[in-house]
């Protein structure tokens, strides 16, 4: 997609996963992500951008931290955030998801923002449905906003992301972050190699161009940046899954490994962090963490998502 | 009642039940509802009316879609809305509904939104509270917002009420919004056949003035809107009712069925629907269906439910 | 603490516990809570004072009073309240409450509201975060904001603290009410007597400084104020706990004991009232029961504590 004079560079009003968007798309996405950065540092943390649209959060699996980041940010743009609380929902009743998404469609929703666990279900709706969808994790399958909020990350810390090697180590089968992250990692030109065990990063994944690795300590100090999944403590007792013992042995940052490493290594995670399983205390909150900043940058990313989607389902202007 | 100059058409504070609205004060609800409607299809979504004001959620029983639609509407006119979180209150620590509700009314609360399990639980709070009541489903008793918005699409539809053979199918028995609809389609002149089987449609209904047939087939060349209730499924292994089989076998609306009905004829359905038992799928989504214009429908007569009692209580104008 | 000209009175822009108070803060507060008492008054009940600031409910005891009234104080304050919704974080995923909060502050939240089952836990949250904290009730420990509107709504009735006798009732040992009440009951000037039966108010509380009695009956001549604490039923079975006919005969407030008190007597109750057990249902709505003002006067003083720590914190100016 090339942008000319005419041709605004954002023209979805959806946003579904980060394999549809491309570089192009991205780095307008995080330039729009800056702007709004700003606000979220002002004593009034208000824009009108969003007045009087709704954005409806359809939460099916629990995620308290991206609903609140989602919620936040559309405060922040001043549109009316509404829950559709699953647990008192319809769908008890029998109702499908669509039944469900065109009912609150025709309640006169701007914005639905999706989690839920079936893969696809984003899409699903979109195509459902003629108001806004913006992914916000469905199933294994992709969570765009946490990639996006993690190339606005490194992005912010190392001032680009091309040819940089990047490490996402854990559970790669399972992560729907894993998936979004290397395409995101991969569209901007950095270098993704995947760390874990066998049993849960197959050399099959060579075949989506990165580079696979059983051995953590071997690549320590070639990376830029480190990004440790969560593991999913429910899936430990899952055969595949070495004791949580031998995964920290293997797998976990902590400060040895951490000297390992070049001085300047960022090391992500999406938190929340088990702490002493992925990472170390002293890691989780030391320099080379950018935990923290991860969230912080959340929200404007989602503010980006939501204002631009809007923006282009309104078919009007761009620019913050 | 008659409305002079001197006098406002709505007066009251508190929406119960549709029988004690005269017609003159349905057609008003309804002509105010209109003008809100327009609203809903603004870029700005928003009109000022309750700006400052504080609308109470209080749902005792589970329903997403009418607490969203309040909630909606309650945004929609500037209101603050605030979730009275039944699962978490107070009533489980042996508070009684009523000291509930003086407990919220003391915190300056302008409108509550009660929806209960009990019949006659909104009237018994209206006597308590100096605030204004509205009943969103009370029991078996009572659902007006329901009734009110089948007729306002009734009406849009059809341009009038008066005259028209309206059905109703289904479980009449433990229906409030047949209840509630029986009465508003009668007030503003429509004739309402109750059909369904004889277990849950009995003669008894005759004394409502409504006609009863448990025959579905013979009345559908007759009928210019057809109202499907829905089926709890909960309460099909109850004695007195058939099984599933059976009643779509007879009270399904179907293809068959609909081409033997009027052209024009509306087929309304409260929601959620039971997709191939009331309806088959294809005349849910089909263009006799008004099921998603209910929905929209739903939230501009909240507005104007909520807007005109809020106006009659403040003792003010009338006009949105 | 003494107030100068170029000092403001409140520096605070925590409210941990009472004890922290010293007499002037808590005259300052009062006095600020009287103000916005008066917004509540108004049809709209709106004032722009914490516009663009947002404020999270941290909930992790069920209290939907307490809630409701801080989530109306931020809404009349124009500030926007978010709600944290337990029994959907990632605490139950191994995530610390501290880990939690830094997480929700990293997303730009300006004040924490928390309530939590364990004593000490807003003062724990007040050392690792920037933002303010407003302890909403921890453990049996603290619970200042219940203690502020006991004390304005005494003030407000008898015109002073100073002098009066106050007696609290009932089981002393496992409440924060009366714990924070105590100590600003002494603060201002006041003589407080406990009471209740030995296994619930034992000596060891003279060592606050208060008076120790078992003897309900004998200290209602004297008494301007009497406080009747909430008995939890779930404690009834346990040890120590006498059964709930015995209570009410010996502590429970009724017409004949109300008869031996002064006129003026102002019976509180922090609700919800066991209607039968700590107060008879005629004296809880007769005319010397403060229980609604109480509730009434929360969220003045909820709106005041929310402002003056917010202005601390931004290092602004104190006047409302």
């Amino acid at each position: 997609m090339t942008a000319g004079i005419e041709r605004p560079v954002w023209t979805r009003k959806h946003l579904l996963t980060i394999n549809e968007l491309s570089r192009e798309e991205i780095l307008f996405l995080l330039d729009t992500a800056e702007s709004f950065k700003e606000v979220s540092t002002r004593s009034v943390k208000k824009v009108p951008a969003l007045r009087g649209r709704v954005v409806v959060l359809m939460f099916f699996e629990d995620s308290t931290r991206t609903r609140m980041s989602f919620e936040l940010a559309a405060q922040r743009l001043s549109a009316d955030a509404i829950d559709f609380a699953e647990k008192v929902s319809s769908t008890k009743k029998g109702e499908t998801l669509l039944d469900t998404a065109r009912n609150i469609e025709a309640m006169g929703v701007d914005i639905m923002v999706l989690r839920h666990p079936a893969a696809g279900a984003a899409e699903h709706l979109a195509r459902a449905v003629n108001c806004c969808v913006v992914n916000a994790g469905d199933g294994q399958h992709a969570h765009p906003t946490q990639a996006l909020l993690d190339l606005f990350t490194i992005r912010e810390h190392k001032g680009r992301i091309e040819g940089l090697n990047v490490a996402i180590v854990g559970d790669i089968l399972h992560s729907r972050v894993a998936r979004s992250d290397i395409r995101g990692l991969q569209k901007l030109g950095a270098r993704v190699t995947l760390v874990g065990p066998p049993t849960l990063v197959s050399r099959d994944f060579e075949a989506m161009g990165a580079r696979v690795t059983h051995d953590f300590e071997s690549i320590l100090p070639e990376m830029d940046v480190i990004s440790m999944l969560r593991i999913q403590k429910e899936r430990m007792t899952a055969s595949g899954f070495p004791s949580v013992r031998e995964y920290v042995h293997f797998y976990g940052m902590n400060r040895e490994r951490l000297r390992r490493c070049r001085p300047d290594v960022l090391i992500m995670h999406p938190g929340p962090v088990n702490r002493g399983i992925e990472l170390a205390a002293d890691v989780a909150d030391g320099p080379s963490s950018s935990i923290l900043r991860q969230v912080t940058n959340g929200l404007a990313v989602r503010m980006a998502v939501l204002f631009l989607c809007q923006q282009a389902a309104a078919g009007g202007e761009h620019a913050p």
